[in-house]
Order: C-alpha cells, then sequence, then structure tokens
C-alpha cells in the first residue's frame, strides 16, 4: 500500500493515556495510517518526541505560550505550532483528516469533539465527558454533518460491534460490566483509609488516572450508561450494569427474543483503538489472543450500591437528564482531582459530588454556552465545598 | 396480521423433540406462523394430535401402513396421508412452504433435507447428521438452488447470530461450547457401570435420547464441528471446542484483530427454533431471559481427550474429510442405540466406533448413492461387532 492511500489521523490528547497508546497502534499499523495532527495540554516535552517520530503537519498546545527552543525545534521538523485554550479545536479544523481521535480528558474535550463532529470526519470517542454533557449537541451535529461515530471505550466498541448485526427495535437492553475496581471487596470502613496510591492500582485496565479512579467509585460506569444512552439512543430502563471482576466480557446486547450477544478480549484499550481506526475493516492481531480455558472463571454480581453510592447518582443523572450530568460531571472532575492532589479522602469523592448533586435546581440546557456556564458554576461550588473541609 | 401473511411451515420429525418443540414455539406465535405439513415416523397417535391441533394439508410416516381408525380421522380433518420410507421427501416436494425444519433424527433425515434444499425454501436445519455426512453435497444444492440454511443447533444459531456481518476473511476461529454432559466429572473406572437413566440426565438440556447420549460422549460436539465446518465454510484449524459447564455461552467467534463474540442465552431449544422461524427478524420474548447475576459464575476448560475419547476420532473425520465422517455417524449411531438398548455400556459406545473407524480404508465418496450404501455396511459391520461382544 503505498502512502497515499494511508487513512490521516488527528490525536487529540496525544500525551494522554489513550493518545500514546493510539500512537502504538499506528506505529504498528504504519502501512495504513500515517499522523497529520497531534493536539497535546502542557506535556510539550513528551509531543515533540511524539513529533519526531510521526512528523504531523500540525501540533496544537494549550499552554498559551512554549519555551523558544521547543518551537525551534518544531520549526526545524517543519511542524507548525497551535497555542492557546482554543488550540486544538483550530488544530482540527485546519486540517483535513479522515479520522479524529478524541482522547483529551474530561469537559475540555467538548468543543475539539464538537468540532471534529462539524468536519464530517470520523470521530474515535474516547472523550465520554463530552457525550454526558452534550450529547444531544454532539449526536445532532453529527446527523447534520454526516460524521460517523465509533466509541473507543472497551464497553461501547464491545456495544458496538454486537449491535451492528441487529435492528435498533430488536435490542431490548444493553449490559455494561464494571470489574469494581480495586475496592470490591474493601470493607466498606476501610474505604477512608486507602491512599492514592492503592486506588490507582486497577485490577485490570492500564488508564488515566482520572479515569481509574472513576473505575473505583463506579463512575466511570455511570458516565458510560451516560454516553450508551446517547451513541445508542436508549431509554434509561434499557441500560444496566454488572460487576464483572475478570474485565472480559466487556458489554452485552439483550435482544427481544432473549438471545444475548456478547463481546469479550483480553483487557487492552488499543484493541478498541484499532477497532475505531480500522471500521469497518479490522486489522491484524497486535496482542496475544484471549484464552478463556487460561482464565477459566467469569463471574457476574448485581452491583451494591452502598458500596458504590455514585453509580446511583448518575441513574438518577440518566433518567432527569437536562442540567444534571453536566453537574454530577463537573463535580466529580474537581472532586477527583481533590483525591489525586491529596486534599480529601476516597469516600468524600462521594460526598461532596452528592452535596453539590442534591443542592442543584434542576433546569434545562441546551447550548454549549449554558452547559459551560453551569459547568463552570458547578466547579466552583465543588471548589468551595471541598476548601471548607481542608 | 390476516392469515394471508402468516408463513407456511413443514416439520419433518413433527414427533421427536424439536419437532414437537417447533409445534410449541408456533403455537406460541400464531398470527405469524402456519403448519402445512407434519411428516413423523411410527407415532401415528402424536402425529394424529399434532394434526387435530395444527391442521395442516398434508401429514407423512415413514411407516407402510397406517391403522384404518388413523386413516379416518386424517380423512375426517380433510388432511390427506404419505406413508413409507420416501413419504417424508414427498411431502416436502408436494406442498409449497416458506420453511421446511429439518429435525428428523439420523441419517433418515438426508433424503428429505436434500429434498427440501432443492425447492429453494428456507431450511431450518436441526438433522445435523445430514450435513456431517453429506455437507458438501447439500452445501452445493442450497447454491444452486438459492436455499437459505438456519442452523437450529444452539452453538451454530450462535455462530450464526455472532457472525452475521462480518466478513468471513476477519472471523479466525470459531470456538463451540460442550457442557460435558452428566459424566463431565465421573471417575473413569466408573463409567462401565453407569445406566441408560444415568446417561440421559443431562445437567442442562431436555433433548432427544440419541443426542442426549452424544453429550455425553462429546459425539455431539465432534458432530458439530463437522456440521459447522460445512455450514461457515471453515478450515478444521479454525474450529475449537471448550468445555463450559454451565451452557450459557453457546459459541464464540473469534475475529482476527483478537475481539470475541459471543452468543448467550438461557438453555431451551425454543430460542434457536423461533430464531430460524422468524430471521431476520427476532420474534418477541417465549422464555423468562438470561440472568447472568443469577447463573454467578461461567467456567471454562479445555477438553480432556482421555474423557472423551471420540471428539479425537471426530477432529481426525474433520481433516480428513471423505469417507470417514459416514463411517463415523453410522457407527455412532448404532452403538448408541446399542447403548440405549442395554445391549453395551458406556464405555463400549466408544470401543466399538473406535473399532470400526480404524478398520475403515478411507475413500472419496461423493454422491448420495456412495454415501448410503456406505452407510449401510458401516451400520452392518457395527452392529456385528455388537452381537460378538454379547
Amino acid at each position: 500500500m503505498n502512502s497515499g492511500q494511508r487513512r490521516k489521523v488527528i490525536i487529540l490528547g496525544s500525551t494522554g493515556s489513550i493518545g500514546r497508546m493510539t500512537l502504538q497502534v499506528i506505529a504498528k499499523m504504519a502501512s495504513q495510517f500515517e499522523v497529520v495532527g497531534l493536539a497535546a495540554g502542557a506535556n510539550i516535552s513528551l509531543l515533540r518526541e511524539q513529533a519526531v517520530a510521526f512528523r504531523p503537519c500540525l501540533v496544537s498546545t494549550s499552554q498559551d505560550n512554549i519555551a523558544p527552543s521547543y518551537l525551534d525545534d518544531f520549526n526545524r521538523l517543519g511542524i507548525r505550532v497551535l497555542t492557546g485554550e482554543t488550540a486544538a479545536e483550530r488544530l482540527v479544523s485546519e486540517i483535513e483528516a479522515d479520522i479524529v481521535v478524541s482522547a483529551i480528558m474530561g469537559i475540555e474535550g467538548l468543543r475539539p469533539t464538537l468540532a471534529a463532529v462539524r468536519c464530517r470526519r470520523r470521530l474515535a470517542l474516547a472523550n465520554k465527558e463530552s457525550m454526558v454533557v452534550a450529547g444531544s449537541l454532539i449526536m445532532n451535529e453529527a446527523k447534520h454533518s454526516g460524521a460517523e461515530i465509533i466509541p473507543v471505550d472497551s464497553e461501547h466498541c464491545g456495544v458496538f460491534q454486537c449491535w451492528q448485526k441487529e435492528k435498533p427495535e430488536n435490542v431490548r437492553r444493553v449490559i455494561l460490566t464494571a470489574s469494581g475496581g480495586p475496592f470490591l471487596k474493601t470493607p466498606l470502613e476501610e474505604l477512608a483509609k486507602k491512599s492514592v496510591a492503592e486506588a490507582l492500582a486497577h485490577p485490570r485496565w492500564k488508564m488515566g488516572k482520572k479515569i481509574t479512579i472513576d473505575s473505583a467509585t463506579l463512575m466511570n460506569k455511570g458516565l458510560e450508561l451516560l454516553e450508551a444512552r446517547w451513541l445508542f439512543d436508549l431509554k434509561p430502563e434499557q441500560l444496566a450494569v454488572l460487576i464483572h471482576p475478570q474485565s472480559v466480557v466487556h458489554s452485552l446486547v439483550e435482544l427481544v427474543d432473549g438471545s444475548v450477544l456478547a463481546q469479550l478480549s483480553v483487557t487492552d484499550m488499543q484493541l478498541p483503538i484499532q477497532f475505531a481506526l480500522c471500521y469497518p475493516e479490522r486489522g491484524a492481531m497486535l496482542l496475544p489472543p484471549l484464552s478463556l480455558s487460561e482464565v477459566g472463571r467469569l463471574e457476574f454480581y448485581e452491583v451494591d450500591e452502598k458500596r458504590y453510592p455514585l453509580l446511583g447518582l448518575a441513574r438518577q443523572a440518566l433518567e432527569k437528564g437536562g442540567s444534571l450530568p453536566v453537574v454530577l460531571n463537573a463535580a466529580n472532575e474537581v472532586a477527583v482531582a481533590a483525591f489525586l492532589a491529596g486534599e480529601i479522602s476516597f469516600p468524600e469523592i462521594g460526598e461532596v459530588i452528592e452535596k453539590v448533586v442534591t443542592s442543584h435546581a434542576w433546569s434545562q440546557v441546551e447550548s454549549l454556552e449554558e452547559i459551560l456556564t453551569l459547568d463552570h458554576e458547578t466547579r466552583e461550588k465543588a471548589q468551595n465545598l471541598i476548601d471548607q473541609r481542608a
């Protein structure tokens, strides 16, 4: 295959966990994909390394300035650099690409994600927070522009694969599995003593810090329910969660006749990334295949909502919609950051979020501006609560 | 829906286990399906009951004569009756139908199955032995006539559902699961003492006697490998078996990128029957849905070929093809019948089959006549071996 046939890829959040793995996958499939744009945050040193290795034509950083030595390096490579808060959005709009991998963490990914959808590209969506707070906006934009959205979450990628074959009216329920995180069996009274390092020791997945904490609280699964609601146009009662500590079955699609289709694989994000890049084709195997006889046993339990109160809050947000998902997500981003910074204990993540959510007066939110304003207000409120505790 | 739009169904083997369940399913979906033909063996009393309930226009029995009182009853109902060895075949050819459910047990189902495929109908195939001995013939006929084959085996129905929209070149392997039957954990030295009743006590599935014994020996899984080879056009090395005592996952399709799709459901043959009738639609749920949290645990092991020597023989037949699957199937039908009649012990089923298979000189078989001749010769040979033991 000559390089003229390679599919052009932009990676938003290239220095994060999913961004780095996407580059790993592309490095193994260099005859099929080429990197044309990389958007990073503050890690300019890694961005430079990535630029040297993959030679995009454009890179960006959310920082307002970058050190002259870095700028010289990019210049020498013939790579243009965009800077500032809106740089990722501008990067998406300025260059042609076939696929945009949206992997900026948190609500910061929202504007660039919307920009990608407006450009009628394939969106490989790892930034679930965008879909949680602005699912309606994103899906409407995609409908208008004809953009194709392929989820990069392992659970949603699994649903997508099982669902391909079925008519929407034949789907009864979608079940997302959750490993339960590192504290699945920790006595509840010990949770307050758990350190950041212990919370980051996820038993199955290697992921970024924020999503790893979200997995320990099960907020990640709550956000995934909200994401799935929009991606697959489901009613709240069509969405369920099962604890599955082995993380081999990522999701299940229950059909109206009682048949259930499930997607399984080893726990490595390279698989959903590769799927989203290659779809509707499938790439060659990058990892040793799953051996069920080696795994031996797959377990499934109902969720204990006493252990994971945030899942209940996420369910409320799923049912009520409107402003609630925005508030939930903002409070969560602030509380998780505070936990990671050592400002609050593990159970306080949930306490802070619950206070913020229960004191919020529900409203309809429609525009991007309303969403971002509410997000901003909620962050202040959550931060104040945390500061009062300290 | 008015009755003019109902799909017309012929059931071959209506008084057997799958035949009776098919009628149960149709009774629950009477607005969508109507029974136009029923072919039975010797159980005329049940055939009459079924005819009274479903009012087909034609019935058949493999018996040469039926008692005048029965004949009178069918006459009073305005139902024509065909009799004799070829009656099922003639029934299939004489009446129009949308779907033929092929559920005659053993090689006796072969001619009627071929007749159905030639008529360019949908074949809902439960008679796996036909595909085992004459897969090439059946698939060629289907290609010529345009007939559609939907498997009714739960495992193959699962593969069919997972596979539907994947490209064949994207499928790496197909894995069929086996419960292991009632003797999964029985000490090998105790197998000789196991009674027919114990062998018929399948832990998961309610099925006919022959297939239940085949499940205890794992020959059923061997036959399914041979069936899958033809149904899905796979190479022997693309087919695998895993022991899965819970029988919740029926089969798995491993794709070239390492992703695995699986089909799960409660263990009730009504589900694959309904699927084969309704495809590409899906019918309403006839049974309580699967609850994975109630099942709790799914286990998977490699097959112990010491315990299940027949699976190894089936694999040889899969690899060598030609006359070997015909010989294997014929020897198995005779040995299982002898076990059910109390003539040989459980381990002797395998011993008889192995003797027949290892003393057979491989040949190519192409025509239906060659297949049926070889089947006949093998049966005699197997029966002689059994008679010598008695």
